[in-house]
């Protein structure tokens, strides 16, 4: 009962803030529709990829996880058992656990790591367990464990339907990335882990003035995204999904929690997509809960965008990614 | 038929951020009433004072103006004749205006230069024609000039009536400060001029998704203000205007025209107001169309908050500053 997945981190290009009051924390039911890309790194030496193995046997005798060599304990463990604990009652499975997970990207800088390890635990689990289940329903399990988790579980570009139950909020894919070339050139500005969480985030969304309307607004934008998307329209996805982030950002600024993710350099490189644009350059920009920025692009635009965004002070690195594969069980196993 | 005058900035506490469509351009009537302070520095080598001289005479053939040494021409010699005709017209006067100002601090740096001049202005040129003129009336010609400068009409605390006519829309003093003692200490991160003038700015207000919100919060928020100023509850005061500024900021970031005025310095200013809070300092952030931050604060503890704010290499300078007197003539002429 050993089995081992990979999985691509993920970004919204209409974004998952806040949870439905109803949902409760456990379900991370989202307040609108949302859509994301899943993403593979082809420059940079990062894949954005997770890599986890599940192994149940009777020769453990408690659950346990290491991520990125660090065992994890309370809450973080618990979020694990989650995801796994439903799949192993569906399985019939009394076993206790063991899972190793790595990331070949930073942990927790708003590169969506999370998202990545989820869907590849709920692939690895189910796989470990024998259970044949659809992508869909995994990433109802996997959206238990984090809510943008959920998108990864298809590769490509991917819609989560916000749904009213844990089975009705699931993610369907768009289309693989083949309809609607596009590349994210990501320009990392810092590194470090988040100071507040976006599990801590998410509950202070309603406090903001500004939640409501964000949230209309992204059912809208949501489905004018996908339609785009397979119109292969840059110009509407690129211009929405960069005002949908704004919309995101404002409210985390102006919830009773107020969140700052943006720094210094993270206002640089808008500066710099703006002037790109300004000069003809067709690049928007996307920030999720964290400083870093994803700048979308044609594929043959990304080495210009790269080269200028490089070109500050303020980008400690770029990586380049494209819409990725599906997530998929591997055979190298981690232990 | 000359006059001079000294009049100070201020600092809004409720924000005016976007003109009331039927208003049209000309006539500056903000969606919301709103509240400030005008402040006289008290460290830092600046009074933030502008100092106007207006003559009227028959040997100028033509309306001219100089501020800071820079002769205006087109659309900002337009401003200043908007505020002056009127005037001009209503003394049954007919002599071409030579005007010269100086402003003791960086003009167009989100320090409310324009407010403190306009309001400097009007009082000057009224007195120049023999004019005798409300403070109230006196505002509402200021206002055609910049809107920010009907606050500056008064001293101490200002309340800004919205009104939906030129005559309905006029400043109105809360109290001098000694019902309410505040400092603001500014921590000044840039001292350039802006990218996007508020002029500008304002005019694209209506098209942010979160307009018609902040519009109507800040009605709600500057009649709490008004009566937190006079119950001396900093508390309260402060906790709105650090929420109204942000939801100001929000707007701009989020229109068609998208107006980043903060910087990373900034970030970190607001940082370490939340940092000094937490541990127990009173003190709130407020930023206006610009990079720099006002810093609300008890008279007492006003050194702290500035020691810790040019603790920071981030800030270049501050400048402690408290509520003003009225502005009002004075002997001494530029020229």
């Amino acid at each position: 009962m050993k089995a081992s997945a990979i999985s691509h981190s993920n970004i919204a290009l209409i974004k998952y803030w806040g949870r439905q009051e109803d949902g409760g924390r456990g379900m991370n039911l989202p307040l609108n529709d949302n859509v994301s890309m899943t993403k593979e790194g082809i420059s940079g030496g990062s894949k954005l990829m997770s890599h986890t193995t599940v192994e149940f046997s009777r020769s453990y005798e408690m659950d346990s996880m290491v991520l990125e060599g660090r065992e994890l304990t309370g809450r973080e463990l618990e979020r694990v058992r989650l995801v796994v604990d439903p799949l192993r009652t569906k399985a019939g499975v009394e076993e206790h656990f063991r899972i190793g997970s790595r990331n070949d990207f930073p942990t927790a800088a708003g590169l969506a790591s999370s998202a990545a390890g989820f869907s590849a635990l709920a692939i690895a689990a189910s796989s470990a367990l024998g259970l044949d289940l659809s992508r869909e329903e995994l990433s109802t399990w996997a959206r238990l464990g984090s809510g943008s988790a959920v998108r990864s579980l298809h590769g490509g570009f991917v819609y989560w339907h916000k749904g009213s139950s844990h089975e009705t909020s699931f993610a369907e894919k768009v289309c693989q990335g083949a309809p609607f070339p596009l590349n994210a050139v990501i320009a990392i500005v810092n590194e470090g882990r988040k100071g507040v969480s976006s599990d801590v985030g998410h509950e202070h969304a309603h406090t903001s003035p500004f939640n409501s309307i964000r949230t209309e607004l992204s059912q809208k934008e949501a489905l004018l995204v996908r339609d785009a998307i397979l119109d292969n329209d840059l110009r509407t996805v690129g211009s929405i999904a960069e005002r949908n982030s704004k919309y995101m950002h404002a409210v985390m600024m102006t919830s009773d929690l107020p969140l700052y993710y943006w720094q210094g350099e993270t206002l640089k490189v808008i500066r710099s997509v703006h002037a790109m644009r300004d000069r003809g350059l067709e690049v928007y920009f996307t920030i999720d809960a964290g400083p870093n920025v994803h700048c979308l692009c044609r594929p043959e635009d990304a080495l210009e965008v790269q080269k200028e965004l490089e070109g500050g002070e303020h980008v400690l690195r770029t990586i380049i990614a494209r819409p990725a594969e599906d997530p998929h069980t591997i055979d190298e196993h981690l232990f």
